[in-house]
């Protein structure tokens, strides 16, 4: 496999497309596709050649990274008006990262029977990806996975094979998700009931952020939530996409027929974050709703007083 | 402070209390009671004195401890017939080790206005109450603590003072149960989730113990999970006891008008655990509630087929 010689096409230049593009350029021939002019001109900032549409981008590639947010964009940047399936090369490489859930991966892989299709889900948010440092987890036959592999090798710090079907990376990343999404709201109602009976919240999630109650997004959302309350959180990862990927996750548990109450209740706060204004705010801002900026001390809050 | 002639009492032999017992027996003279004879012999065959009762236990201590399971045990030890108070010396310090709640801890405090109180849940589990390496959060005024200090560092590992009044260390405690109860219940929903979907939930334990959706209790009790579906898990914290715990939670959040809907969530899971028959089963046996031993494939479960 020639590694620096394969054309690639990236639709989809977001939070995570961008630099995935920008971390691509320099190994390959990039074209790169946005529906905003504004994010196509910043890949060409990082080297990459814009596109007009996603079919001027699939155009002679050999790998197709889809970077978009949800299933109805890929299906609208592969199949819509100008879609990059009209043009893009039988037995060319289809590489997923975003995350879209078991059946849209396998809807996806269906509807490109010409094209080997690498189901890959990345997380680990835009620094890791502009460096390399992505963990994807990916669903493919050997024969799909060997032809995208120079392009994920560029991109990933870890790279784990669930499954040789479109859908298996899926089903990974939802689980992680389910995790990550629940790790987040638990850390949230931690900080939200400190506030409440007047414990200081860093000195709590200090104290805790090591033993048996740690958690990488304790540790990681922890101080971000303390930061929602002083000059507001930055935005690394907006509160929106958990209220996509909990539909996700609670969608996958029903078709299963496993109960997963917890995650139901993370996704009901997501959905009241989103509610409350937070949709694009910093998924950390989901405290906000369960102890808002301006309550009153514990000790004011009695119904007799 | 005269480290080694403390005249130390340990009330409550159960999970914790007895090798705490031990622990402290080389270096303080220990009487030691439990309602059960057989724990009472455990401690004496550890270096304690067996007590008849707690009067006799606590009969010119310098610090008694409290290791029972729960506020009902502790108003039974120090103020039942026979109880503790009825010979504890004035200026004597009570240690509560047990998770009780706030309310629970102010409550014992203010009925022993001659003593001296430290709030002093522990956590951990007792192969490391054994090594003297538990985490220990206080809330004590300093002559408490001082009082009670050569008890506590041979117990603690880490010791935190999170405030002066009885009651901080069981706030502190309470939201450490929080984010472990939901943690485990997380956890729970993740291993169920792979087996319903078909993936190997050893390979996703594994695979997800590193990055954005890691615990400390993803990577304890995930393989104690897998054995629950084996030979059944190793019993090293019985399930009941988080019945016990989210309830303290959830309490303390609804009187400080904080909304937690994910410590409920888990709340309900460990009642349906203790329903189904695990009360004294190990806490990662809640899995099976959400994914029985017995269930078929997702494959198979589909209304229609």
């Amino acid at each position: 496999m020639p590694e620096t010689t394969q054309q690639v096409a990236v639709i989809g230049l977001g939070a995570m497309g961008l630099p995935m593009a920008g971390r691509l350029a320099p190994e390959f021939p990039v074209s790169a596709f946005d529906v905003a002019e504004q994010r196509r001109e910043a890949a060409a900032a990082q080297g990459a050649v814009p596109a007009a549409t996603p079919a001027e981008a699939a155009e002679g590639a050999d790998v197709l990274l889809l970077a978009v947010r949800d299933q109805e964009q890929a299906e609208a940047a592969l199949f819509g008006p100008d879609g990059a399936a009209s043009t893009l090369p039988p037995g060319a490489a289809v590489v997923l990262t975003s995350t879209v859930g078991p059946p849209g991966a396998r809807a996806l892989a269906a509807a490109l029977p010409r094209q080997r299709f690498v189901d890959a889900p990345v997380s680990g948010g835009p620094l890791r990806a502009g460096k390399g440092d992505l963990l994807i987890v990916v669903g493919a036959e050997d024969a799909a996975l060997a032809a995208a592999r120079p392009v994920l090798d560029r991109l990933a710090g870890t790279l784990t094979v669930i499954g040789p079907r479109p859908g298996d990376g899926q089903a990974l990343k939802a689980i992680n998700q389910l995790l990550a999404g629940v790790h987040i709201a638990a850390a949230a109602e931690a900080v939200a009931l400190a506030r409440g009976i007047g414990l200081d919240p860093s000195v709590v999630v200090e104290a805790l952020s090591q033993g048996a109650a740690s958690s990488f997004m304790l540790a990681d959302r922890g101080p971000r939530m303390l930061d929602a309350y002083a000059d507001g959180a930055e935005v690394r990862s907006r509160l929106d996409i958990f209220v996509k990927d909990m539909g996700i996750v609670t969608d996958l548990a029903r078709d299963a027929h496993v109960p997963t109450p917890l995650a139901g209740a993370a996704q009901q706060l997501y959905l009241l974050g989103e509610r409350a204004g937070l949709a694009a705010a910093d998924d950390s801002s989901v405290v906000t709703v369960l102890s808002p900026k301006d309550e009153p001390s514990g000790e004011d809050r009695s119904p007799t007083a």
